[in-house]
């Protein structure tokens, strides 16, 4: 085990508290006077999560935009956010942004802390949701027999990522300005055997909750939605690129989801592997690991 | 108006929220379910706010202990964090500190984020506290005739710092491992009209303190109490480091604190300058400016 997987093992057995699903499901739940509330934290650095230079209205938005889409996949609804931010040459486009994205998503600033920060810019976000349905969903509730489905293509970010890195302006949006699937989260969340937001690529975030659920998630690759300009040959890459903040989730027989969405496979039993694509182990990485 | 002010500026106008007390008094104070919660964020950068080289499990510590003293200034009881954390050399280290920490002060780790940051470690953490009182202090409610109080020394810090920069390991405690007033806060919470942490330094604290309420705090420098190492001719710096984190608040005519504390001034009426000291304004830079 490396040093970092070591650390993440260490936080995780500090995390002993019931809330603390945090660690393993991105969100920690906290009953509340008779409310559940959802709490998340996501932290953004310049030149890793997003490009140096880019313009910081769009790095606002999407701070709130992925924090959100963790509610999202909790069926939550927004309440407000606290802002961690480390002061940087052009403030005002960030601020612009994030009022923009404040308004957009209809979610309250509630507070937070500046600093001064010498190396890459740094910002932090923590999103306060209320359920709006028990049990709130998790990643861990996929059974055998379930079919598995996503809201939406996969491979849209990383087209516009490579449109900005190219200079290009046409395109980049999904990079740019992801949108949480918040409405379709909450339509779901009752229905839901298993749900999480695919951040950081359909494939890792697949085995994630295959995991997670102690079972096999079979993918048929011909069944994933994949954005019309993406050129013939990359749906591997698309796949594994993530960024694009679709829900995917798992629905027992039967069940239809209640939003547009595709059914991309079906949940078997627990296998060698946790994952299959087009009935094989996919080959190498599986996506992006943050650590 | 700097660029960065104009942006504190542009936030607090985003922070239009009832809970959003946050970006004018460290916290924000929210109703879920019945009960009264109190959010608070603070972000810590290597090199800015501890030694580049110090042990992480003392930044660990200190990280917890900053944003629980936002917590003891509203009598609040801590219930859990979310901890945003950039990876560094030894993140066994801080995950030591952090679990001590936790432990000492009751408190539960809820989740969070750990990234990739090539440059200065930056952390942030959000800490969730119930209020034990009501209405929840705030700074802002100090009355012309209060007395004005603080429950212990400053300057201790500024002599840890410069301990340990010197490599002197001995006296560096209150600097590395500061402990939140939080049963003080308490205990005080149902008595006073204002409370806050100083934790940016007396004078620029009760300055903010002033403004907040729209009085004149006038405090009498023979009685600010002071470490007793502290080498003559420096109360002038130890009454403006900050990081110490004891409470400054106010309360009315008649009423003695529950808990040890040094009474070190009065309030009056809305003055030119918001703070006296020894019936003067103080001379200089109150203390230090964050942003």
């Amino acid at each position: 085990m490396s040093g970092e997987a070591a650390f993440i093992a260490t936080l995780r057995g500090l995390a002993s508290h019931p809330a603390a699903r945090g660690l393993a499901d991105d969100c920690a739940v906290l009953e509340v006077g008779g409310e559940t509330l959802i709490l998340t934290h996501d932290m953004m650095v310049e030149g890793v999560h997003w490009l140096a230079g880019q313009d910081p209205a769009d790095v606002a938005w999407k701070l709130l935009a992925t924090n959100l889409s963790d509610l999202a996949a909790k069926g939550a609804e927004p309440i407000g956010v606290l802002l961690g931010y480390s002061l940087a040459a052009d403030n005002a486009r960030f601020a612009e942004g994030l009022g923009e994205a404040l308004a957009h998503f209809g979610v309250a600033l509630f507070g937070g802390d500046t600093v001064r920060n010498p190396g890459a810019q740094t910002v932090g976000l923590t999103a306060l949701g209320r359920a709006t349905c028990h049990p709130v969903p998790s990643r861990s509730g996929a059974r055998t027999g379930d079919s598995v489905w996503i809201t939406g293509p996969v491979g849209a970010a990383m087209l516009g990522f490579e449109a900005l890195s190219a200079g290009i302006a046409a395109g980049t949006e999904a990079y740019r300005r992801p949108v949480p699937r918040l409405a379709e989260g909450r339509a779901l969340a009752p229905l839901v055997t298993a749900m999480m937001d695919v951040s950081d690529g359909l494939l890792l975030d697949a085995a994630r909750m295959a995991q997670a659920s102690g079972v096999c998630l079979s993918l048929d690759p011909a069944r994933i939605p994949l954005p019309a300009s993406l050129p013939p040959g990359r749906a591997r890459e698309a796949l594994r690129w993530g960024d694009d903040y679709e829900l995917l989730f798992t629905l027992p027989p039967g069940i239809k989801p209640p939003c547009p969405a595709h059914c991309i496979g079906a949940v078997l039993p627990r296998e060698e592997v946790p994952l299959l694509l087009g009935g094989s182990p996919p080959e190498g990485p599986l996506g992006y690991e943050h650590c």
